[in-house]
């Protein structure tokens, strides 16, 4: 592991890291060990490949009708509860929505009363620079007693894990500053003695990176940018020369923008964030590029829209692929990036599959990045299909948006298939479990000038329900075929995360609040349960002390799609939230606001 | 029934009605016969007599132990959920704390989704001149289809049942204006076609009364003042001579205060009104003298700390007993009347029992205000007891507070053994089920100026545990004896309501946020079930449209014994939240804010 004592640049760290070699990076990992016992679940996704899968078996498709509310806690604050907690030992840590409060619960004692609780002092200003509602997706644990969140504001918070206080809290240095547009919403990984984290701020004109920190005292160790020359970006002559041509040249990151619009080109990093221990790499996507007005911006806008592969030590890129060139739908593509290993083609391939906003479910070799199979997991109609030769997906250029006019009728809308909501997979069954949205938009772009800390957002969006009308689908996928196995169609955007459990249950919340419980074969629905607000977090699973398997959600309505409930905005003007409102006016009605963690157990006579 | 079109004297008011004779006052009322059926639950305390007992026998002693969580809803606010829904037909009506929504909830449908919601328009103002908490205790309804629900900011809210609309909001006129620092929080009570509301600010100097309005279209009927002259005040030629020679004379609500004091005496209204259909009286109680210091207002400063029955057509005063003469402590009379038959000194009684903030538990006669019972149910030290020749406490002079210095180790502190948190009565076990406090206090005067709309306390209090060290109590309490049957220690002071069934089951919740039901006979706990708040609200039970009992609990710490978690206030000062700091210190560790009803039913295997 490199430590430096003031932030290098990457090809600094790059050449000091080499002499450590390969040995090093294969180096003992106390956090990979924990996640051996899926009792626990110390990091957001349970493991580093974001499988959101968990051994446990107790509960099972036969007796998952007996599930019942074991208890239940408040997290004190209303908006929207992305993430889930975590479980180290008999302790469950819980973060909440703006002011990203964290309560610790002790899990040996009945109803599973607060150890401590924190309440980071953060600027209420912030709150309008967040785009699409105050969200957190959660913490990050280290195996030496510290807990990590992002806060809004754009500090990266340490906590001990034992008493509550402060270990550390440092400034997202530089431009993560909220009146610069910067805010940091999404779970920060912890590989090592490093702390990565993400920023967001794409609808701000912030230029995205990620940033890795010292997990002891904070010290930032790397940084990455999305956009500029290759040396910010972290292409170093070891990264991967890209199979595609258009990824092939240097300074992409500049070349493919008009004048200095790279320096607010967005490719803001707010996603899950996945690692593979061998390869010492891990994965994430960056967003959208700054403006939405596409005719602002002319050229690939590299690498907004990509999948990276990145050394977690040294920061530098091993491979980055571009999904959505010049986007003009805001089609970020910070979506997970879920690692399993496939047989495709006759052999074991190493992979990474993602469900992208453009509407497509890319399976990638994540050695190198090249794309093994992309296909539309909804109706999508902005591009026909994506050709595997040239990496570019192949348009219907009646969809392509301008500012000279009215696109209608694109699928998926801005908020894509899938968003935040993240995925799980099952290696019993070998498929995907997938909380999609099923909305579609027209979209028009309009000219915008930046100003720091003002919005740069530069379209006027309409999202609508997609074909069916219902607003959502939970879909079983299968990533070497690339195709739908099941779906269940849902009246709103399933915006929650998914469980796949040993059980062969999968778990997944509902905008209304309900926690439904499905076949993992079949997806027939085995049970569900009506949570005190929408969810839109993610459920999770552990064995508590009393030796029993329970599964825990945060509900809490809010996120872009609960924009109009947890903001309070009318249903008048579709175009309100981002384009939001058009696709869930009847936000007053579908539920309310509320911060609530429910924890389900089998009855103990079952 | 009178109506009139405009306020009237109630001496006018009486005069008017005596013409219409006892036929009237037994004329028809079909809410009162909506609490025939037990199905329901369609008055804050299920029936006018406030027994807050359900006739329900699904549930008990032997299968409560199979209660589940059935669904569950978020109130969308923070603060303090006082009071319990209502049920009529198959919707369930849900208030919460400021801003006072309201919401209709669809019992026949899976999750019971909301039918229409309402948010109150008022003024954020209100907030800090609400004393202790922005709470509300609950709605009422009318047979013609209206919801009441007081607004904190001093207006009464009707609402179309079935459609949410507004159908009036009218100001409590004239000194109901929260700058003056009246506020409104109670429960209103329909009687036939009236409405009667309370109001809140003993703290403000307000000058207390109930106030009467037409249930159709909100104009003012009578009011009544607990302070003045007689005219003001009802009392009238037909008002009961007292049995107790200091409550006999005229005008005793000018001529037992200092000068105009008087005027901003307080004796303010916001407890749990009940009704006796046959007598045709409605009975609540008093609150405090205005300011808490006993040295600015020497005499009896009648009418605070009363019991009242009153005609509610005219508003006329039956009797009046004051409990607390010259208070010194702040032992609002407020709590809730209960009505019901005893056997008492061989014949049957028709009784009034009340546990007073004093300390004591009186049982009266309510035809005429005779005290007949009247013994403490906690470590009451600061009068003896209560003689029932004159009607007055015999007090420890020793425990007399003053402004000369600070009186240490009184008990009950100002928060009383019991505060707004209702009991229940089982005709079944002739028991009341009293959910306590166990707080004592330390209490000195201090001189204030009363300027209207300014705080006008007056008294520096620091509230502690009472003996034993626990906080509260859950008693069960025989009113013919005076005395506890048995009892329950509680951490914390049992802050929320009491609810007794025929099924031999009592239930209450804790500021930890457990509901807990109780053997009615005996006391032994037989399940429990943590909510995601602290408890402060009253459970109640209903059967739905599947023919299964459900019960129902709001959690949402607050009030005045959680304010330390409601406004956010640190332990550091025990006399902060008016003393409640001092008992209630460990306030962020026990619970977290949050209002979410849970509703909870038998397996359906059971």
């Amino acid at each position: 592991m490199i430590r430096v004592t003031r932030p290098m640049s990457i090809g600094a760290i790059v050449a000091g890291s080499l002499a450590l070699g390969a040995a090093q990076a294969l180096a003992q990992d106390p956090l990979a060990d924990m996640t051996k016992d899926p009792n626990q679940w110390v990091m957001t996704g349970r493991t580093y490949d974001l499988q959101r899968f968990s051994p446990l078996t107790q509960i099972t498709t036969a007796n998952v009708k007996n599930l019942h509310a074991a208890w239940s806690f408040s997290t004190g604050t209303l908006r929207g509860h992305e993430g889930n907690p975590l479980v180290v030992g008999n302790v469950m840590y819980v973060h909440t929505s703006f002011p990203n409060k964290v309560y610790a619960l002790d899990l040996s004692k009945p109803g599973a009363p607060q150890i401590w609780q924190y309440t980071p002092d953060q600027d209420p200003a912030t709150i309008p620079v967040a785009c699409c509602d105050v969200v957190n997706r959660g913490l990050a644990y280290h195996p030496s007693g510290k807990l990590y969140i992002e806060l809004l504001q754009g500090d990266l918070l340490a906590l001990d894990a034992k008493t509550g206080k402060k270990v550390f809290q440092v400034k997202h240095a530089g431009d993560a500053d909220f009146k610069t547009g910067s805010t940091m919403t999404n779970a920060p990984i912890v590989i090592k003695n490093i702390v990565i984290t993400g920023i967001s701020g794409g609808e701000f004109g912030v230029r995205g990176h990620v940033t890795a920190f010292d997990a002891m005292d904070g010290h930032e160790l790397w940084r990455g940018y999305s956009t500029g020359p290759d040396k910010d970006v972290g292409i170093t002559a070891n990264t991967l020369v890209s199979p595609y041509p258009s990824a092939q040249g240097k300074d992409l990151g500049v070349t493919t923008w008009q004048g200095d619009e790279w320096q607010h080109g967005g490719g803001t990093t707010w996603g899950w964030y996945s690692y593979d221990p061998k390869l010492n790499l891990f994965y994430y996507g960056s967003g959208n590029p700054g403006t939405w007005n596409p005719d602002q911006r002319p050229g690939d806008n590299k690498w907004s829209m990509s999948i990276w592969a990145r050394n977690p030590e040294t920061g530098e890129v091993k491979w980055v692929y571009q999904m959505t060139p010049h986007d003009a739908w805001d089609y970020d593509g910070v979506n997970e990036m879920v690692l399993t290993d496939q047989m495709i083609g006759g052999k074991e391939v190493h992979t990474l599959s993602h469900f992208d906003r453009n509407g497509f479910g890319y399976t990638l070799d994540r050695t190198n990045g090249k794309v093994l199979v992309a296909n539309p997991y909804g109706a999508t109609n902005w591009a026909k299909s994506v050709d595997l030769t040239t990496g570019r997906p192949v348009e219907d250029a009646s969809k392509r948006t301008t500012a000279k006019g009215n696109t209608e009728g694109i699928c998926p809308a801005a908020i894509g298939f899938k968003d935040q909501q993240p995925s799980a997979y099952s290696p019993q069954t070998k498929l995907f479990y997938v909380p999609t949205n099923n909305i579609c938009m027209d979209y028009e772009g309009v000219e915008v000038k930046y100003s720091a800390g003002q919005p740069y957002v530069g379209a006027i969006v309409r999202m609508f329900p997609g074909p069916g009308g219902n607003r959502g689908r939970f879909i079983a996928w299968d990533p070497r075929e690339g195709k739908v196995v099941w779906e269940i169609k849902e009246n709103l955007a399933s915006y929650g995360g998914a469980l796949a459990t040993a059980g062969g249950v999968v778990f997944y919340g509902t905008m209304e609040g309900w926690l439904k419980a499905v076949d993992a074969k079949t997806g027939t629905l085995l049970w569900k349960f009506k949570t005190p607000s929408g969810i839109i977090g993610n459920p999770m699973t552990y064995v508590g002390p009393d030796g029993r398997q329970y599964v825990a959600v945060l509900s809490g309505i809010g996120g872009w799609a609960g924009i109009g409930v947890a903001a309070g905005i009318g249903a008048d003007d579709p175009t309100a939230g981002l384009g939001a409102l058009g696709a869930f006016g009847d936000a007053g009605s579908f539920t309310t606001q509320g911060g609530v963690l429910t924890v389900f157990a089998l009855d103990k006579a079952m």
